[in-house]
């Protein structure tokens, strides 16, 4: 049984917005709050610490982690939950170059998150010894790829633009030359179909608190191919990824399969934040949500460039090249989207010029889609934009 | 103004419980569900992504290690929070090596808590290098110093006997030698005082889910000694350790100060609980805590010893030497701790025979000490330990 989208009843949607920001934090699903209360009041006050068992805490990472993998083409077992996405690339980048220890090139798209390319700074600063990490566009990227190349570290859709890697494809050409596939998918999971296993990429990671609506900070997940995990060394060796966490042993023994790849003491209270979210998912087909998700999306860039003839396409044409989002640049992007803000739409602006709109059909319907593209047309028309309350920069944008 | 301690208002206390776990796992504060429920139903829900801005989210963790930096004796600004404690001791481990790049040698006690030990050689076999690990006894420490110790890891109040590490004396030895200091503060932090500032130690990590009542999995925190965190360049280097993250540069520049510790997106969730449990410590005199806590263990060490003549202490019998736990031996200690729980005793088990049981001044008095004492000495007068119901291990102890 598949459900019929949007979904609006299963969200908290405040009223009088529009909200085209989902890509960056999803909304409140309605059971979050319920089981946030539960995991604190009876879970946490009544149980304590016999929770860890009674209240099935220290399961939770897995079972969060078995939810998320479905909905990216993932086998049971295969992902990992827990701290924040930057933690999740660093393990990935970090086994991935044990795996191909003759090479020492880490290759990235100069327009990835940056956080990902500062995670592999960290990482090449940690080992020294002439790693590298290596930037270069989209387009140059599949003639980039070396027999120095150990891992390709790429997100799937870019933060950006929305452009979309042809996961399948890339994933080949990166292993017909030796190196290493590592997917960022935080702008994908929930929001187009993935397929990982078909991929064949040894690892990708992502984050719940954009189209799986797990909250601010919800916690990260990692995937590795079932086949390479047994041979994987932590580098982040802490003891909840150790084969027997209470046995207090000296030294470290990775768990079996992609357990090893947790970490600390896992964040229980949004773990279950999230795992509330994800309910709604079980009855969500990813390729009805992939044709609510195109129809949003084409709707949208036909309706502002009928309006707003100054704003210029930054996403692809084509939407079988890009996510779930689309962007347009305007040289007053900053206070364009100040000026939406204030009048009930919720889009966000990323460096240098561009206007960011990320489509969730899970609440968003073509309705909503249109009156937005209306009020960034009156808006546009009025520049009304054009007011210096709009041009000062908040910390967060 | 100080607080008359206990303060058992504050604090949700199930019902015929005696809970000597708070080192484990805190209790839950009165006010951490109304707090959560602000954090996820106004701001997260009505603000969405404007939160980060609006509700705070952005200052969160400078906030709330601030609150923590004046338990531990941290000047303001010394102290971030988010992640584990175990990401933390490979933050600052990894820092503490590049200070030292002529030594070779992480010297640490072989009683340390596993996971400090464990992401010490996942560090470690990540650099290769020639890096090692070598561990001794607390007896055996300062003599172990030599000039390979890049730096001492070590964690103030052992979590199995309770011993306590002198802190200013062995950060001079440490220091003299030419080693960095790594406190772990994970059971120290709102357990005993700590001034980490008079001893000079570079780092200081540590926790926040068992004597500040943070909750399950709460933010782990770390302190960098200002004087030198300038010269940090950060091994897990997120977009939120960067200078400017909004800025979305290509590459990594450190945040001012202690910032530059942050890694990635913080669970804002857990961290507003967080602040909330650490409000009743706003008028809590650390000097109090420590009389209160000494009368608790120094009752509870009289009482078993004249109830139970088979447990052995575990624990220094100078209070002085000793943080805010007891533990005695006991060959079937893993059973008796069942048979205490059963029972409305909640103490905790840890490999191989240790009793131990942790003493929080805050949510405890000498009625409950003794009560604990007495129910102990009816399990060991009458065996009820022997008893195969008590003898299957749990996942979690």
């Amino acid at each position: 049984m598949t459900t019929i989208l949007p979904r609006k009843d299963l969200f908290v949607l405040p009223e009088d917005i529009i909200y085209l920001d989902g890509n960056s934090l999803g909304v409140l699903p309605k059971a979050a709050s319920d089981r946030a209360l539960q995991t604190i009041n009876q879970e946490w006050g009544q149980h304590l610490i016999r929770a860890w068992n009674s209240a099935g805490w220290m399961d939770l990472p897995r079972v969060v982690g078995n939810r998320i993998a479905r909905l990216i083409g993932a086998p049971e077992g295969s992902v990992a939950t827990g701290d924040t996405l930057s933690i999740k690339v660093y393990q990935a980048l970090a086994a991935a170059l044990k795996m191909r220890p003759d090479r020492k090139t880490i290759l990235s798209d100069s327009g990835n998150f940056p956080s990902d390319l500062y995670m592999a700074q960290g990482l090449i600063d940690t080992i020294g010894q002439g790693y590298r990490l290596k930037t270069v566009t989209h387009s140059e990227m599949l003639d980039a790829i070396d027999d120095d190349t150990a891992v390709v570290m790429l997100t799937h859709v870019d933060y950006r633009s929305g452009q979309m890697y042809d996961m399948k494809a890339v994933t080949e050409a990166v292993q017909s030359a030796g190196a290493v596939m590592l997917w960022d998918l935080a702008h994908s999971a929930g929001a187009v179909p993935v397929d990982l296993a078909a991929s064949q990429a040894e690892f990708a990671v992502g984050c719940s608190y954009k189209y799986l609506n797990g909250g601010p900070g919800a916690p990260a997940f990692i995937y590795v191919r079932p086949d390479i995990v047994a041979d994987i060394q932590p580098a982040l060796s802490g003891w909840l990824g150790h084969a027997a966490p209470f046995a207090m042993e000296h030294d470290y023994r990775p768990a079996f399969g992609t357990e090893r790849m947790r970490v600390g003491t896992p964040p229980i209270v949004q773990l279950a934040i999230l795992d509330a979210a994800l309910d709604v998912w079980d009855e969500v087909d990813m390729a009805d949500l992939r044709k609510a998700s195109v129809a949003l999306s084409e709707c949208f860039i036909e309706e502002v460039e009928k309006r707003c003839p100054d704003l210029e396409l930054a996403s692809p044409r084509d939407p079988a090249l890009r996510g779930s989002q689309v962007s347009f640049k305007f040289e007053n992007g900053y206070a364009a989207i100040q000026a939406l803000i204030a009048r009930g739409v919720i889009g966000d602006f990323r460096e240098p010029n561009i206007m960011r709109f990320g489509f969730t059909p899970l609440y968003l319907d073509l309705d909503d889609v249109r009156k937005a593209a209306q009020i960034l047309g009156e808006i546009m028309d009025t520049d009304a934009w054009n007011d210096p309350k709009f041009m000062t920069r908040a910390k967060v944008t």
